[in-house]
């Protein structure tokens, strides 16, 4: 059901972190959070609701973006993020309504042939060199703003900013990447009629940048994928009746929240410099995200006993959040990332919802299977902010 | 979500054991599966990902072909088997594209009435008898093979085979089966336009055969019922990106199987010869499917002890399989059967998945109550295969 027409609004505070990846599976026979030392989550387990989510679906391991869709109540099933939209976000850039992103591969080309989908690998500065310098020579191509941020080694980010609004069909061009060497690239097709104009503004750039690079010895090409605009997506005060921020210091995450329309605020530095901020805004804003990235960092780089420390190092600083004495407060991840397979995955994910209103007194500690043992048993992501909404008394009655 | 788009190969191995209507329910206080004695399956619980799963839908019963759909993802719900298809395949006759299959009673007729629908229930020898004499009679019809077999009791079947392949539609034609003694038998009616090559071949199957069972005293007639044709079901090779084979010594249990495009591997005797043939063939399968029936049989029976000694005969050949090393094992059954019931039930069905990613740790034994704390929880059917699938590494992450 669309709880939006059951919404109302009060003065409650919601505290909504998401320790991202903090999912684990058991190495000698304990999860990161069954080795983490972490008295404060502990102790609030015992007096919470407490579950696990499914992010996506069964045995579906989500990205980031379907990741944080699912906890805050999008179906990630039917709001979907492209990937072009995605690496810019992540890229730092500030996407509007207007624009085009397309991911791009920096790469080598011979006789008309791919031979090196990834330029060798160029090291980032010599990308950051080269995104320059194309950048400084394609400002426009025929009305259209042209945006480039150079990523890490041979990948950039490539944004159209048209003068207009630009729909997610009028973005539907094919990728120009053969997917293996020794092909030619593809020419940018548009998939719909109405994605000509995208289609010619991305051929003439793949032309002009092909000239710019033509001495190189490497990247001498580009190859671009995943054209996608901003998905049509309603805005989380529209949806839910709040005024929320997000407070997170990789920029992937201040785009996704930015996508659903929170306030984002830039932090620099680390997670003491969030709660910081935290503190400063919390009396502006009816929901407070807190996004912690490193656990699952860790997590990707198979480091257990570094995703433990960074679990322990968030234990530290719950105290000071428990000091805001918010009305709902949500500890959970994404996704899960167990250091055992070096990578997101599909498992549910722990998940605590702290509220005057819980039954508590059944999971003794903030781990896998003692969460299995809640009140909330194992939900699909999408439940949980009907359920934040109602511990934080912001649902009426549905029906007499 | 259509996992297809999902799915990637590797060289991982899982082992599918179906422990045909293993879930029971107490009698003096134990299950089927609490009373036997199974330390193989208990220690393989202990530390693998239990739970228990919902075949069709709260409180419904499923027959054997909607709890094999369920359990290897293919919502039974969408993809059904007609009964006429179901009844040809569990008497053995390999259904092909160009078949309608339909199930018959000989019946009673007497001045045009129906007085028995089953023919005072004659001897299955009788049938056998009756049968053979119609086969030799009506061998075709208008280029239509005519394929009779026997059943038990007044039941057998009766395939069309045609020139050309059968569309489902083209199979749907009315039962001729009154429903109540003191009735005329109906036509068979098509129901579709298109249905009507298959009712006429089917009007003149029933002329016929009543003239040569004329001077039966009981058997003198037969009546029609359950036509179908295979239903159109994407292969599991196509579905799953698996090489699949099936190790199943009932006849049904392999067509069903063969409906879904698992290589049916024929197998004579008992489980023992399902495990030596699961050996041989390991090497060739990425999916080997092991049916295990007669647990099944001993519940329909009410033979609780005689289930319980068919359970703890399978736990003794569970070590020959944990040692072919598969990289997922499911254990589970496609139905409950408690012995109390002496009939498949609508009870949720223990199951367990092993893999090197799973919690573990939650379910002291392989039965119900304890399958109850595992990390699975309870889950639909369908959402097996999705798990099995991300269990040996063979799901893409979803999204960025």
């Amino acid at each position: 059901m669309d709880i939006s027409s059951l919404v109302q609004k009060n003065s409650s505070k919601i505290i909504f972190v998401i320790l991202d990846g903090v999912g684990g599976l058991p190495i000698n026979g304990k999860t990161e959070l069954d080795a983490a030392s972490k008295p404060n989550m502990d102790a609030l387990a015992r007096k919470s609701a407490c579950g696990l989510h499914i992010p996506v679906s069964y045995g579906i391991t989500p990205g980031s973006g379907p990741g944080h869709f699912g906890v805050f109540g999008y179906d990630p099933l039917k709001y979907e993020i492209g990937r072009g939209v995605l690496e810019a976000l992540g890229l730092g850039i500030e996407l509007e309504k207007t624009d085009v992103a397309v991911r791009c591969n920096y790469a080598t080309i011979k006789d008309g042939v791919i031979v090196d989908r990834r330029a060798g690998r160029i090291p980032t500065e010599k990308n950051i060199e080269l995104t320059e310098k194309l950048s400084s020579q394609i400002e426009e191509i025929d009305e259209v703003k042209i945006i480039l941020r150079p990523g890490k080694e041979h990948r950039f980010s490539f944004v159209m900013r048209f003068p207009q609004n630009i729909s997610e069909s009028q973005a539907m061009v094919a990728d120009t990447d053969p997917q293996k060497e020794g092909r030619s690239p593809l020419k940018p097709l548009p998939l719909m009629e109405e994605a000509k104009k995208v289609a010619d503004i991305a051929e003439e750039f793949i032309r002009r940048a092909s000239e710019i690079l033509q001495d190189e010895d490497k990247a001498n090409f580009v190859l671009l994928r995943g054209f996608s605009s901003l998905p049509d997506i309603p805005s989380f005060e529209n949806k839910y009746g709040l005024r929320a921020c997000s407070i997170a210091i990789y920029p992937m995450y201040r785009g996704i929240t930015k996508l659903l329309g929170m306030e984002t605020l830039s932090v620099e530095g680390d997670v003491k410099d969030e709660i910081e901020t935290l503190k400063r805004v919390y009396k502006d804003y009816d929901f407070l995200f807190l996004h912690i990235k490193k656990i699952d960092s860790m997590g990707e780089d198979g480091n257990f006993e570094g995703k433990v420390k960074k679990i322990e190092e968030f234990d530290n600083y719950l105290p000071e959040i428990l000091s805001l004495s918010p009305d709902v407060l949500v500890l959970t991840g994404d996704h899960s990332t167990p250091a055992l397979l070096k990578a997101h995955s599909w498992h549910p994910v722990p998940l605590l919802i702290h509220s005057p209103y819980v039954l508590g007194g059944t999971s003794q500690s903030f781990t896998e299977r003692e969460c299995l043992k809640g009140e909330l048993g194992i939900i699909p992501a999408t439940a949980i902010m009907p359920l934040v909404l109602a511990n934080s008394l912001r649902l009426r009655k549905f029906g007499a």
